[in-house]
């Protein structure tokens, strides 16, 4: 069965995952960073659901990374074990993130400041738990962290040595990776990610300090990685459903995107070749990542219901509730191919930020003509 | 009680609404559509909150907008029984409609097709219901609806007026008034949107068919409309929480906006005066609305937790739960002014994109001290 028999009846509009993508998507990477000799730790941000977790990781105590306590605690609730909440730590949370470890959570932290590992080891000594923390390394200047081999990193790993914490490695982000559109500048990228966590676990060993984990990753770099010596584990997220900003990027063809919203047509606009669709930022997102991208889908590529994309016509406008498509004048896209009540699945440029949208996902198996609810784990 | 100590303890980030600049915005345009001799039909897609809706609406019976029919359900289930789902109609959502009908709410629909009224006629006939229907007038381009004084809405009216469905009037939406940043050119976009509905409603007439309502509305022409004869209700929805957008259309002054986000500062970047807090663009939203305005806000202004901006500084970039803000180098707003752990406040782009990504709103009344946790009302 197919994906327009499988949702008929469904309310639109509404967010379709493909399952058999998913999983493709997911044996693709697993394969890889194996026989790279790592481990993949994913990022479950993406997704945020159970029933895609169990298809994500292949046990309950296999790594994952979580970008809320929320995540975290609904992970821990399911028995997930190893969990790396990346996100730097502030002393409002250390509560929560105490209440998981006592829960046997094997949860590690993340911080890039000796405030913050002093904070750290200090509630954890006072409430009688061990934090695991890693340091946060700045690779390319986009996010937090400190400067590969900056002195400080040895400061905060001995005082991360006492009671109260542990000192669990280093970890970085190839947030630049993300504006390339070539393999060899996502490789540029893996190979300064690595080099910073390298070059930092160095000067620490330097110093007597080991490093037991080393950990990078962006979806970019772990698909175009082709060295990790040294390097333990790779974190990525997006990959699980890729979106049209990874396809500008390079890592996926636009057939491996596993995630789209089904609109319906509510009207048109026949002077100007123009539909107008039940999904705007509501279902679709704001996110207009692809606008500073080789090709902009404005809104979202727009696909038939077998999900083959409709050459040249996307998503060029969106209000709360309506998207607006504009059409050629003629050919096999002139409006008269989408009369009112008739469906369509939009391809989105980020899809994070899509599924945010969204408290339920329908997640289809047109090998298996099956069609499931997945939920989604809210809030921070 | 400020809103420092009435939100003491919350976990970051989250979403707080003044009530009481809520309270004065509602009445200030309330007041004003009276006073023009119009009745105001509030938009509730902004907060979407029974709660707020409390607020906003004099009475159950008072007329109401929403975007979904979750909404419509949602408020029915509380009593509220004037209701306008003002996105076209599809015929996949009659059945839902109809048995908000069957209920006993006055639901009203929009539509703008000949083929829409034909399937919502027959619809009510064959279920014994009669649907209430505006036809959407397109004032200035940017959305669904016939032009004005189109002859085809004559056709669709009269099929309106048999078994099954009755012409309820027209309903427009200046769009354009958004991209205003003067009183004139609201004002102007004002009197086109009124003139749009009259003059259709006169070819009606011309024709034998009444318009029992006509619909105008959008917040900025709500708030500078001078002359509303002939026009029986006014539409607004973002004006009860207002917005940067807003602000720099001309609509409300930074101290109305209603709305903010609270987050913890989780890291420091000293080499480039930058902070890291704990909201990126899921507490934020993806909404960069004021990117086309005269002022840019970025990812928002940022606020100390009295709600005071401070001057320049803005949110630069946001991570999936990080926003980054860049700091002058030195004076008052200097980098040793937010500690690792201090909170701030974050006026939004737009409301209704940012409330869009919470669950729950913490509402606080200054005056009275008090706070109480609000509910979103979700899906479609």
């Amino acid at each position: 069965m197919n994906a327009d028999q499988l949702t008929d009846g469904l309310q639109t509009p509404f967010l379709l995952i493909d399952k058999n993508k998913l999983q493709a998507n997911v044996h693709r990477l697993q394969t890889r960073i194996e026989s790279l000799g790592a481990v993949l730790r994913p990022h479950l941000k993406t997704v945020r659901s159970l029933e895609a977790t169990a298809l994500i990781l292949p046990t309950r105590s296999a790594p994952a990374t979580v970008s809320t306590l929320a995540e975290a605690e609904a992970l821990a609730d399911a028995g997930y074990n190893n969990l790396l909440y990346a996100v730097g730590i502030s002393a409002n949370k250390l509560e929560r993130a105490a209440a998981l470890l006592r829960r046997g959570v094997n949860l590690h932290i993340l911080l890039d400041s000796l405030e913050q590992a002093a904070e750290v080891a200090e509630y954890g000594l006072a409430h009688g738990v061990t934090f695991s923390a890693f340091i946060e390394i700045d690779c390319d200047g986009h996010r937090g962290g400190l400067p590969a081999a900056d002195p400080a990193v040895v400061d905060i790993a001995r005082r991360l040595s006492g009671a109260g914490a542990c000192f669990q490695g280093l970890l970085t982000h190839a947030g630049e990776s993300y504006s390339c559109s070539t393999p060899d500048c996502i490789r540029a990228a893996a190979r300064q990610e690595c080099g910073a966590l390298l070059q930092t676990a160095e000067l620490l060993q330097s110093q007597g300090i080991a490093s037991p984990t080393l950990s990078v990753g962006s979806t970019p770099t772990a698909h175009f990685a082709d060295d990790l010596t040294g390097i333990t584990e790779v974190r990525a997220g997006v990959f699980t459903l890729f979106d049209l900003f990874m396809h500008n990027v390079g890592v996926c063809a636009m057939d491996d995107i596993a995630i789209s919203i089904v609109a319906t047509v509510i009207g048109h606009n026949k002077r100007r070749n123009t539909l107008f669709i039940d999904a705007g930022w509501m279902a679709l997102s704001r996110d207009r990542g692809t606008a500073s991208q080789k090709q902009d889908y404005l809104y979202g590529q727009v696909c038939d219901m077998s999900g083959t994309p409709l050459p040249g016509v996307r998503v060029n406008s969106a209000n709360q509730e309506h998207g607006l498509i504009e059409l050629p004048a003629d050919g096999p896209c002139a409006l008269e191919r989408f009369p009112i009540g008739s469906r369509l699945r939009i391809l989105p440029n980020h899809a994070c930020a899509t599924t945010a949208m969204h408290l339920q996902y329908q997640a289809i198996d047109e090998k298996e003509g099956t069609r499931e609810v997945w939920t989604r784990i809210t809030g921070w």
